[in-house]
């Protein structure tokens, strides 16, 4: 980005606008009974490129846009990371592999059927395997910003429920991994061996067990060394930076940015300075968390909604379909558990959105043309509908859960 | 910035070194009796892209790294206007004015003077009358960023000196502000009018009177709804929003950005939640406010400090004379106020450090050809000489000042 003050200037105005819509429209959604971050992500849709236009589309603005809401959503995984005892987690590992592994392979094979089997009238046949292989492969990964954040703000974020979709949902992003390195290779036009596919598993897992392993037995030793220094406010950045390498860290390993920060927070909740640290970081992300769910609203091109359109209708049609199966995908996994005790629809809506995750396999598929632009627009609008119906479902079906907010004093 | 994760996850790097390197070397700073601030300038240089290389010298990531720096900046001079007290201000009114004035007169002259009287290798005759213009304007402007810094860390930000210094460097921001003007008049190679300078001079003004007046009477009011609002976090949000909004209308109305930042804090400070407020600011500060002292630090090629290459000896004593003038002029301009009491050599070390508006007026001069390259190293060097003098000597002059924290506690 030009470093002049006008083009700084006219990032602000951007920044500005896009703290004023959420908390406003926030205030709204909550004010009507729904979770504050429903408002966040219709402001994102109100001043994205394709309605207000405050949000620009590209161009230097929307990169340094792009990484404030990564830092967001960074911070966000490393407050719910902060917040995990593996302990409690453990506890529910069992339900929680359970629930990812049919809630990634149902809404797959479903994706796949229901590509092959709905008229086309775009789109060549050739491409029609692995155009399916993509819609199902969209239909897959769980985005566990939109019901941590709302689990969180209803403090049910420590309830047996919330940490089997928690962890199911980190159990999903390993396995969105995996799939991404499929589907990338199918785009390219390679084959992708299942030993590689076993080794990108292997890796992602490790990175997660090793990094918290080593990083939990190491951290509280250096935070008490942070905690005697004597500069100002040494104890949160460095948190913060930790959290920074460690995300990035996970990149280079390939695994994910936000399983690294997650796995900092489960880190730095053994060190003594974890009440000091939560309580410094949350300002920070209660600034940055809010543009990462305007950015994922401001995705959505409203005109798309418009059924008077040429062929609006049937992309409507089609997108409804696609997004049924994608509700009904995730609320059967939560029913895949007959010998465990919890709430299984709460849990099977709280892995309903799909969020970022499902917008990059789209987007891989059509920059390499094996989707096409309607297509594409039908896996966008399935984002979208399953992103904006969990919310008020889950604050609905957690009224009866016992509120079991994450616990703050520990051992 | 590409949004793919393997950028997002290069630049994580970069923030975490920046972050871990800014508290270490800050650190070491305090621990030998020097401010932090230093040690943040120090981990900049070592990570800059003549040392280690960590922090790039163009491209995305420093785009990004240029908008989260002048961010944190923003959010100090935010913090600044919050902490002032307006009434208190207008008692060393007058003496500010003065300080000043001369501050920017004396070292102009100095500068435009040394310039014409010193050997030159390089550089036309004919542009020698525009370079030495360039090189007075250079030596004009305090940094406020690094004063601010050290006094708010040695709590002496509400002493008759703390309020005379911060009052005279937003006096001249205002002046560095003209003189950017006719200096940019300058490199196009037009003539400035005598009237633009005075209409630049009475908008730069008119904006923080306006501004504060306005939103002074405004801000009280709107902020007592703000803090009904059910949604979290609304008011630092809503706060943080308005300091960045100001800070851009500032710019459009040909002010800078900064004085939008401190107008914003001075307006807020007259709020019901002005201690919610700063409590909830200062963690975003502690994180965005160290990155741009280390990037103010990357700036510095540590190679034109090596007295061995050609040419390195002359050029050296040529920017060690320049870098005493600017420490001379504005020190002389403490000791302008004769009818007032307070500590002259105090304030006068307190101008001292000129930062990112001297790199400014040397880059632009840099540009358009008016000075050549070792001008621009020699403008380079005193700006960095004097940033890394003031701090300790602040320290030192500020021991017998009564600490005078500013007021937390309002009508």
């Amino acid at each position: 980005m030009d470093a002049g003050p006008h083009a700084v200037a006219a990032f602000l105005f951007i920044l500005a606008g896009i703290l004023l819509g959420a908390k406003l429209l926030g205030e709204l959604a909550e004010r009507i009974g729904q979770p504050a971050v429903l408002g966040e992500l219709l402001a994102g849709v109100l001043l994205g490129p394709h309605a207000l236009g405050l949000i620009p589309d590209g161009g230097a603005a929307a990169g340094v846009l792009t990484i404030l809401a990564e830092l967001g959503v960074l911070i966000l995984l490393f407050e719910i990371g902060l917040e995990t005892d593996l302990r409690e987690m453990r506890k529910v590992g069992g339900s929680a592999t359970m629930v990812a592994a049919v809630g990634v392979v149902l809404p797959f094979i479903g994706g796949y059927l229901y590509w092959q089997h709905i008229p086309h009238e775009t789109g060549s046949p050739d491409t029609l395997h692995a155009a399916s292989i993509f819609i199902g492969a969209a239909l897959c990964a769980t985005s566990v910003g939109i019901t941590a954040r709302v689990l969180s703000d209803l403090a049910r974020l420590g309830s047996v429920e919330g940490r089997i979709i928690i962890g199911a949902a980190v159990l999903d992003d390993i396995l969105g991994l995996v799939i991404l390195t499929v589907v990338s290779g199918l785009a390219a036009g390679g084959q992708v061996s299942p030993m590689l596919t076993a080794k990108i598993f292997a890796v992602a897992v490790g990175f997660l067990v090793v990094a918290i392993a080593v990083g939990g037995w190491v951290a509280p030793r250096v935070f008490r060394s942070v905690a005697r220094m004597k500069v100002q406010d040494a104890v949160p950045v460095m948190a913060l930076a930790i959290c920074f390498a460690l995300a990035a860290l996970a990149d280079q390993a390939g695994s994910a940015l936000i399983m690294g920060a997650f796995a900092a927070g489960v880190i730095l909740a053994r060190t003594d300075q974890f009440h000091a640290i939560a309580e410094r970081v949350r300002p920070v992300g209660a600034l940055l968390t809010p543009i990462f769910f305007v950015s994922v609203g401001s995705a959505l091109d409203i005109h798309l909604l418009d059924p008077t359109r040429p062929g609006g209708t049937e992309l409507l049609l089609v997108a409804l379909g696609l997004t049924l199966l994608a509700i009904f995908g995730k609320v059967a996994a939560g029913f895949s558990v007959p010998w465990a005790r919890f709430r299984r629809l709460a849990v099977g809506v709280g892995m309903v959105p799909r969020g970022e995750v499902g917008l990059i396999f789209a987007d891989i598929g059509r920059r390499s043309g094996l989707l096409t632009n309607d297509a594409f627009s039908i896996v966008l609008l399935m984002v979208m509908g399953t992103t904006f119906v969990a919310p008020p479902l889950l604050k609905l079906l957690f009224r009866d859960v016992a509120p079991a907010p994450a616990p703050v004093e520990r051992a």
